[in-house]
């Protein structure tokens, strides 16, 4: 259960990506605070395990949406796979399907929805909305064809934050055309209102829940009060993030924000965390907090890099046996919200 | 939004300026403990932005006592801008003037207030007041013949903090006549009772109103009880202020008192604030937790001193594009109050 | 009072071990969050000592269910002290004995129990119980046999931690076969159901207190629920720990878990606390919040090593010597709760 | 109002004393964790000064106990003055009475009583009293007769905690005969009876005044019970002092004990602190927190060693005028308590 496993992943990654884009992967907004924080913000929480409970039945298995998986560790969507791996998010998908688990799919991804879903891989499709909502028709529903399984609205991204690289080459430099965007209309992104729509409200979720006739995931979500807003117009679920500390740079932690937010989504949605979460006592910890399922950006892209599919099976694998570990030694049988076992560390 | 791009600055302008100059800039009273907390405390601050809400049209225009700006982030007064530049003071308000933001002239500034009003700036005279209050009425009414809009009045200085120089060679040794007091009478600062007055209070404040006819601003305020009772004499505005750390060492970060300074005044008076903003994330905080305007010490007078009047464009027009960056991340279309925004740091 | 002179005696310690050994009498489990935090747990804490009280009496001896010992500071379980002295448990018992103090002697030592009750030390036996409970009941008949006084059901390892050695040597690969469960019949550890049993419940404290005739301690208890329910099971007496952190990395310090242990239980049984504990102001920190008695893991292994048997007199009775001093500059005269005593340290 | 001056003072005193002697002034008990605190405890303070108040007459001068001081900052008891400076005490109580402060005499002081008298200094005697209490008269009524004005009774030393000096040579090892003790009869130390009293109670304050016919203060009071019982008990003062972190390590800080003693004395005796007070603005701290004067014990003993007599007067100048300094930009005219003034840092 040690943090330290991944942090030697990233860097065994990062020897075999250029610069750019190691820089790229690992890189927050602005000063990174947000970045930086989010792992301390899990290991900073104190755990009071339950003793003298039946552990011999642990089983980690539930359903994200109803879709059944054998871990509640899941991975978010990121784009340029394909500048970690070149069999890209072929490469990740073959590895989720393989370890029984639920891949996101960025919309900007750079391998054909249909391709992903040769795998056999359960999936969601990450979208952005543009300007004119009509434009996104075509990828919501190649993506509904191939057999996505959920919409994942990510709303904390109306502008893409700036990163601070300095004069440093960037991965925009060095990007092969077909990395990116390859489930859009050819023309997509020459017409302004192309651009990331500034309007998104509410309203949207249940646009999407419409036309893809999927349920949607809101993703990006830290205050209470807009989760019970996207509750409230139909969202089937709140997916904790702040951008993995890529977008708004200061924003707060997850593992501080996600107790409100299961307070105040209540049984009416299933919510999710991710940002930072590199061990099965993270795992562990966001489960206890009420969180349904994690899902991890970083480290699966970095196994990728560091070992193309096999490496994602290897080191998802270790993570979810660190949680067996985890629930074996806390006495949690099954993922479920349990607050009591987290004590915040008081130093 | 990151505080490093200051830093940068900072150090470019200490390689152009003299040894004792750059101290002089930078440095705090005592130990520099206020002074080096300034920045952190508005760090430290933790942000839950709102998702889902429509910023496409964001503005960061407001007024400060009526005056129109384009941005909300202003200038403090300084002196020894003309040791940063040979243009001093006249550089600085051609810089804000075309930023159409607002100037605060300190009393002891360089440059006579004609050369300074004739950029066009919107400006506002920062005042100390003498023991004998009638021997400021000179400064005072040529200032409000060159078209200051309001009076700025210095509270937290009834006498100038002690700086720790050790032996080495200060500003004071170097400074040419001319880089201070020249909108003084010839003979000022020649008798004992044109020293600071001791004797300050709310009296003041209404003296100031009646012989300028112009509203008045309290500078150096950190205590609720203390707007309150300005507010009370008459205080157009309260600005809460530790003088950039160079007073009292030890006090409290005006990030800190902000919030309780703003529940005293209600809106009474309008509340501005200064002290340790480097990004536009801070302004963005600081406009959160109530200040109407954020003024900036430091940084200008970097920016001068490392590229003059251009430098001071550019450097506070990057500040203004990060403020509206993290307005559109954090869901504010307008300057406005919204403590919500504000997750004081656990940590 | 210094937890200097014990870390002194670990490198003294160090110098003489296998590094295999002496890295597995130091680590934690994972990334040793736990074990990190222990000591400083105790360290923060900060006392209010009483002044003007009669210390010309002051005396360490206690009960620990009902065997007198002449200090409260005694000695936790653990494996492999034959790893640390050629003698191992013998020369552990006999220096306990000499202090007049007691020990647990883990159910994998490496030395016969008629050996360790030959020196006329006052012991428990602490028992972890296999799959087949009646497994264990050889193992429990010799311990009554040879005298133990009470049996330590060790609740926290229902699978035993991953500890991170990464590539190097473990003590397993260099242990003699006689360093080890000496005590068991020569098949155990064979068959499927000796392994720990993961299906641990209240009801095995009964079961034991029946199959044996002994007081029943459940060491490894964190929550004031989990205490609640072992002492409503029949459990004579509380020991809070986390293993030294061996088990759940991230759980909660002790320091910061006895208090409310203590509340729960009440004076239905007593408690006790081990995990860091490196100097008398630790022990009387752990006195004054409800702790009847402390034990060691570490440090009287070390001192094993150091210098055999004596070396662990020496050591423990410097401990005492700072207990004593402890006390009469705080103003308690003999071992008792006194929670007023600890005032947790606000930084 | 630098900590940073003192820093250096230190320095410069250790340069020229022995080793053994340096390390004895600074040193604390155990691991020094309270010696070391003490300093940051004070520096944490943040402080909310008043603005627009009248400063023109800011007086530092108060009562002691009925002594008309010139300044708040006044003496603490040392030994081995001597060690310091060849003059020793009377080099110190010179200074005192030139600043017009008062000094407190160590019982172990190396120059006689009427040696100290004739600087004209106003000083009081601090007293460790005997088992056999009346084994103290000749010394308590050497100093009444040589014109003490309080008995300052140490609380926090029934016993003298053990430092941690190594294998180093200590300051024992070289001292000289006459350096301590010498207002004792000649045979005092020789039997039991002369050892510190562990039985020290209320009783003795009354005891102490009937004898000397002069009002007792208690010093080594952290606590409001404490306080409470000796005001009850006939002290006409309390003294906050945990020993400057030599006598319980771990004891809490001064500055975070005064203010509950303050609260429970009230008026009915005088309350003071010592430990770690190194700056005006530390002084001024302490006094807004209720503190009726402070007393500094190494400060004055490195400026002894560093320059003797007129160094103590050059440093403790500079404090004082610190403190007017603090005072001005604060907004308090003279010493007060004020509590509004501060407010703990939240970092
Ligand atoms: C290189 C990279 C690319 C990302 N691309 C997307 C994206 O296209 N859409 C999206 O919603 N989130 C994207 N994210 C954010 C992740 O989905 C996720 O919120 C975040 O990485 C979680 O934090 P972690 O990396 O600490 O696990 C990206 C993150 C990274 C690191
Ligand atoms: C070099 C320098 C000179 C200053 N001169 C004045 C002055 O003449 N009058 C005044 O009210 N404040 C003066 N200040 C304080 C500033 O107006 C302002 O309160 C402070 O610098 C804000 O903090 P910041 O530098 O961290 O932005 C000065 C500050 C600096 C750094
Ligand atoms: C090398 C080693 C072996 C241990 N073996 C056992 C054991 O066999 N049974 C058990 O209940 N606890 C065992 N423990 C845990 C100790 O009993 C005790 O809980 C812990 O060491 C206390 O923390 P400390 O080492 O900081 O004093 C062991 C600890 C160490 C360091
Ligand atoms: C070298 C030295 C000797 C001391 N001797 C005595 C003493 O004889 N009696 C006493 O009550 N306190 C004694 N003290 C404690 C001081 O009176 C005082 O409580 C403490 O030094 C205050 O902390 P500060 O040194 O941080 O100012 C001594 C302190 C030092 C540093």
């Amino acid at each position: 259960m040690s943090i330290h496993r991944l942090e030697r992943l990233a860097g065994e990654a990062e020897a075999r990506l250029p610069v750019a884009v190691a820089r790229y992967f690992r890189q927050g907004s602005g000063a990174s605070v947000s970045t930086a924080e989010a792992v301390t913000a899990w290991e900073r929480q104190r755990l009071l395990p339950h003793a003298l409970v039946d552990v011999s039945q642990v089983e980690t298995g539930t359903t994200l949406l109803g879709t059944p998986v054998r871990t509640p560790i899941a991975v978010a969507p990121s784009t340029f796979q394909r500048a970690a791996d070149p069999q890209g998010e072929r490469a990740m998908a073959a590895a989720v399907a393989e370890l029984g688990s639920l891949l996101t799919v960025s919309s900007n991804a750079g391998t054909r929805f249909e391709a992903i879903a040769e795998t056999g891989v359960a999936w969601w499709l990450q979208a952005y909305l543009p300007s004119d909502r009509h434009a996104a028709l075509p990828l919501l529903e190649r993506a509904v064809e191939a057999g996505a399984r959920a919409i994942v609205l990510t709303a904390d991204t109306p502008v893409v934050a700036n990163k601070d690289d300095g004069d440093a080459e960037t991965i925009w430099q060095i990007a092969e055309d077909d990395w990116l965007q390859v489930n859009f209309d050819a023309n997509y992104g020459s017409r302004p209102e192309h651009a990331k729509a500034r309007d998104l409200g509410p309203a949207d979720i249940e646009w999407l829940r419409e036309r893809t006739g999927l349920p949607v995931v809101v993703k990006g979500i830290l205050r209470p009060d807009d989760a019970a807003r996207c509750v409230a117009a139909g969202a089937a679920a709140i997916w904790v993030s702040n951008h993995g500390g890529r977008q708004l740079d200061g924003a707060a932690a997850t593992a501080d924000c996600l107790p409100d937010v299961v307070a105040a989504v209540g049984d009416q949605a299933e919510v999710y965390v991710d940002g930072g979460i590199r061990s099965g006592r993270h795992v562990l910890t966001a489960l206890a907090l009420g969180a349904r399922g994690v899902f991890l950006g970083r480290p699966p892209l970095w196994a990728l890099a560091a070992g193309g599919r096999d490496r994602v099976v290897t080191e998802m694998t270790v993570l979810n046996d660190e949680l067996v570990e985890a629930m074996q030694l806390a006495g949690m049988s099954r993922p479920r919200a349990d607050p009591s076992l987290v004590m915040t560390a008081r130093r």
